[in-house]
């Protein structure tokens, strides 16, 4: 099979099929989503080796018994042992042994197949389109901002960045009835707010209020410190995202507003499938360009051009856009 | 009367005694303790000027209609407007148009005399030294850790910074149950921990483990590193000081095990004097030395002297040390 895989350098190459171990299951890759993650893997994050990518919808293709066999389904990227005592403690998520899809120790989705552990599985609504259900990984990360700060729905939201993952945050943020603002730098992303009656703001304009809840995503310097000046005391700041190097911190702005500053990453696949199957939420406008798995290098870069939202990686042969 | 007073040189200077406001009430400092805030004062941090000191215990001296009048009492330190929408909402610790007793636009305590609200005032109970007393304000401070992360008795804290505060932190976890641990540079700091059952670590011994809470009250630009390398994930940390200038922070040791950092500044006198008064906690062997007032500017040399604890300057006639 075609899998786009990185060792240092990213090739494109001809792999063998992964073959599913005890527990897993096969998948055979429809769509594939790339993360700024990704990008960061390319830089030798994670020192990651093996095929990239990590979200994706599928179907499965086996093993013959498995009773997921010719369902479509998203996947959970995170492989814990189940054995340790962060297993044992309800903290799976952060296992130190963990191996995550295309990101750890665990080929990832951008290739014709791959292996999960059924497990991690969860079958995707008729209801939803591939397209929309490409964004259930995403989408579950913005909705475990709700996880972390469990702020009530009379409260003053900020989310400071308008790219993919902002974009969901406040989108997420407005179906829990939060008086919700987008921050961010492009006229034509923060449109895509407005059918969630979300204010948007280019940065240079935004009101001088402060907010109960900033959530920063923009993955950038200037995002802490701006979250920490807008956030009101005793509000909370959630980190969505991280950076490469360090952020400048002035400790004053969190001890003296009594701030909190909360990490958050991944989150629930179940609740993310459920606002896609009733349409609450339709991530489809965030789509910048679909490439076929051939233009997977392509793909690659055009994600890092200005103002690109979503790009997706078609593993299928009858999807070129 | 004496004072210590700031216009960006500290000296020691004849004024005239205050006259308390409507509200306020005239005391008589007997003991003032000096705080690490008031050296970051004469850096210039929050550009104040007017008398120093924040940490005291006195008499009440005036107006003759007061009920406190002749009674031992300490005093919070924040003055709130009273009447904005924060002081309405209950953050009135977060007032903007706040004084602040000795930090900003009020007079503070290293003098012979202060004025302050009638309604920031506590009474000491008689079972209560002086030489305690006076550590109710930092102690107050230490037991804020506890609003800002109400972690359970069965959790696993530990405290990093083996200065006043850091000690004064690790008593009061200790007292709730927690399982403390305190790491720092002084091995005859750590030992006044030992009586409390504060498992005690020179930094460079500390134990791989990790731990449910962890407290950063060393000052210093490594601990806020220390904490997050320490911290479980999904654990807390709790920032107690500011350090002058910005400290580089990692976001990936945040966002990556979802840690919580909550910053957290003034506590409730009440309790710290309910403590004292049972004699649960015992602050004074952190007492390094007393200084009469004439000769407050020599207390304020010494304090910055390696591995000095509590330096108090004692405001009447007879406590010469």
């Amino acid at each position: 099979m075609q899998a786009l895989y990185f060792d240092g350098n990213l090739e494109l190459k001809e792999m063998p099929q992964p073959q599913p171990r005890p527990g897993e299951v096969l998948v055979r890759v429809r769509l594939a989503g790339i993360c700024r993650t990704d990008l960061e893997v390319l830089k030798g994050y994670h020192d990651f080796q093996g095929i990239i990518g990590h979200e994706f919808v599928g179907e499965v293709a086996g093993p013959p018994e498995s009773p997921f066999l010719g369902q479509r389904v998203v996947g959970e990227i995170n492989i814990p042992c189940g054995v340790c005592s962060r297993c044992r403690q309800g903290l799976a998520l952060h296992c130190r042994e963990r191996r995550v899809l295309g990101l750890r120790d665990k080929n990832g989705a951008f290739a014709e197949y791959l292996t999960l552990p059924a497990a991690n599985l969860h079958r995707v609504p008729d209801i939803v389109s591939d397209e929309a259900a490409v964004f259930t990984e995403p989408l579950a990360a913005a909705l475990s901002v709700s996880e972390a700060a469990p702020a009530g729905p009379g409260q003053r939201a900020l989310v400071v960045g308008d790219g993919r993952l902002g974009l969901l945050v406040s989108f997420t943020l407005a179906l829990r009835g939060l008086d919700t603002h987008l921050v961010g730098h492009y006229r034509e992303h923060l449109r895509l707010a407005e059918p969630y009656g979300i204010t948007t703001w280019l940065e240079e304009e935004l009101s001088p209020d402060d907010f109960d809840l900033v959530v920063e995503a923009s993955g950038s310097q200037g995002g802490l410190r701006l979250a920490l000046e807008r956030v009101r005391p005793r509000g909370t700041v959630v980190l969505k995202t991280t950076v490469a190097g360090h952020i400048p911190l002035d400790p004053a702005l969190v001890v003296v507003p009594e701030v909190r500053v909360v990490g958050s990453r991944c989150g629930p696949f179940a609740a993310a499938l459920r606002l896609l199957a009733r349409g609450w939420l339709d991530p489809r406008p965030l789509i910048s360009r679909v490439f076929p798995l051939s233009q997977g290098l392509e793909a690659l870069d055009f994600v890092r051009g200005k103002g690109i939202l979503k790009v997706l990686i078609a593993a299928g042969p009858s999807r070129e856009s």
